[in-house]
């Protein structure tokens, strides 16, 4: 990717602040703004590096942006990105890195549409670096995390070729590899590779009576690790894609009904078998 | 821990290969020796350094130990404590590595007082290092596995206090943290804090289509890691343990049941309420 001149980075936490780390050490933007709602974390992010100035408000960030990353709450995404947009300049292509897509990319793309607001030459396209972890803040961000990490970029049939492209080539300039796929496709899967697996090991974790947590060893913490991700985030996330969290829970609990019924009838060969197959398909996934 | 003379260890795959390793770099034993079916695998330990010696059977290997220490899968232990006892020398202290410890420490002592072939002076008391990980096989043996680990002890009321403290003092002089309790109190334990995050993992991992594994991030190989361990090992221990994970595995349903609850009536403040009591637990658990 030609290094761009102006990139703003709204929201400066783990995700903002590691793409702005990962700007400036592949020298790919010659400035980072940052802006958001707490003084601290830019700070923080301007010390570290990961961004180049703070702005004072959202629509100075982006006055002179190319490119603008929202990386917000998933409830805060629409309303930020249509606020941005009316103080873009023309040519400028926000996205986002929110862990749903499909309702943040149908509101957005109506508006888009529809609100007089919303300049002719700005446009929207949704992006989710699949990168995140159970930490939070512009002090765990590195300019690592995206490398060879999934970006999927989620385009409408309404998104210019040209945008869907710009987005590969800066996604890509990261280190990342580039998925592209509808929205709806999207939610689907990571109803099942993200939220599913943070749900059950939120629930592992609440079924743990505290007074064992001395027998836990490497396979609970392994297990539940996310579950230490922020509540509140999450909360978000699975309310927006509850539509396809639903039947994904359903999913497991007939997987674990299987379960019991073998365990309950002491059917080794078919616990075996749900091991193996189990197995077959973590190993097939790398470390 | 006075350095011991001479140490066996029947089976020297990941915990027995450890075992060997860290005895050996702590300078606690003038020899290992290692016994087992596999010819490669204890080719491999005495490679690797964790074993100073082959015995040609496990009677040889034993004739000489001050303490044997049996890494077996757990439907193998009574039977090979059995057969080791009656060819130890008198005052030998055998313990295991099992995952569970109720069915295997009520039938050896049933032998160790009623089997006229079990010397006297030979003694069991059960172990149990909570330090395994999906890994098998000598090659990803480590001298500092137990290290910080947990290691609890099972005596019964028949265990001599001086074998208890001689347990006691070989996995301290490893680097572990012991703990004693009761066979039965820690199979309930672990059934909450291992076997069902092991039950949980598996069964998210088969939940999962493969079509959607290129969309999986941390949180999924987290979540999943431990269901690359082996099928057999684990349908025995949860099979062991069945009276315990079976209950354990009732009490994950009914959180399930809630959140699913929450999820399908959109409340967001349990759903929000769920997700905090988790990362309660899970950040007082350590990383």
């Amino acid at each position: 990717m030609k290094p761009l001149r102006c990139v703003a980075i709204v929201g400066v936490g783990l995700i903002g602040g590691s793409i702005g780390l990962a700007l400036r050490r592949r020298k790919l933007a010659a400035r980072v703004v940052g802006a958001g709602s707490r003084p601290a974390t830019l700070a923080a992010a301007l010390h570290t590096g990961a961004i180049t100035e703070i702005a004072a408000d959202v629509a100075s960030a982006v006055a002179d942006a190319e490119l603008v990353i929202v990386c917000a709450p998933v409830d805060h995404i629409v309303e930020q990105v249509r606020a941005i947009a009316r103080a873009c300049p023309a040519g400028t292509l926000i996205t986002d890195a929110g862990s749903t897509k499909q309702q943040i990319v149908d509101e957005l793309e109506r508006y888009a549409t529809s609100d007089a607001t919303w300049p002719a030459e700005v446009a929207f396209v949704g992006s989710h670096p699949l990168a995140g972890n159970e930490k939070k803040g512009p002090q765990h961000a590195s300019a690592t995390l995206f490398e060879q990490r999934t970006v999927v970029v989620t385009p409408t049939s309404k998104s210019k070729p040209t945008n869907v492209s710009r987005l590969h080539e800066f996604w890509s300039a990261l280190g990342a590899k580039v998925l592209e796929m509808s929205a709806a496709e999207h939610d689907r899967a990571v109803a099942l590779t993200s939220h599913l697996p943070h749900l059950a090991a939120a629930a592992i974790a609440g079924t743990t009576p505290e007074q064992f947590l001395n027998l836990t060893a490497g396979g609970w913490l392994d297990t539940t690790r996310i579950a230490a991700g922020d509540p509140s985030l999450w909360r978000q996330i699975m309310l927006a894609n509850r539509g396809n969290l639903l039947p994904a829970l359903d999913a497991l609990l007939t997987q674990l009904a299987a379960w019991r019924q073998a365990l309950d009838t002491q059917d080794g060969v078919e616990l075996e078998r749900l091991l193996t197959e189990a197995k077959r398909i973590r190993d097939s996934a790398g470390s």
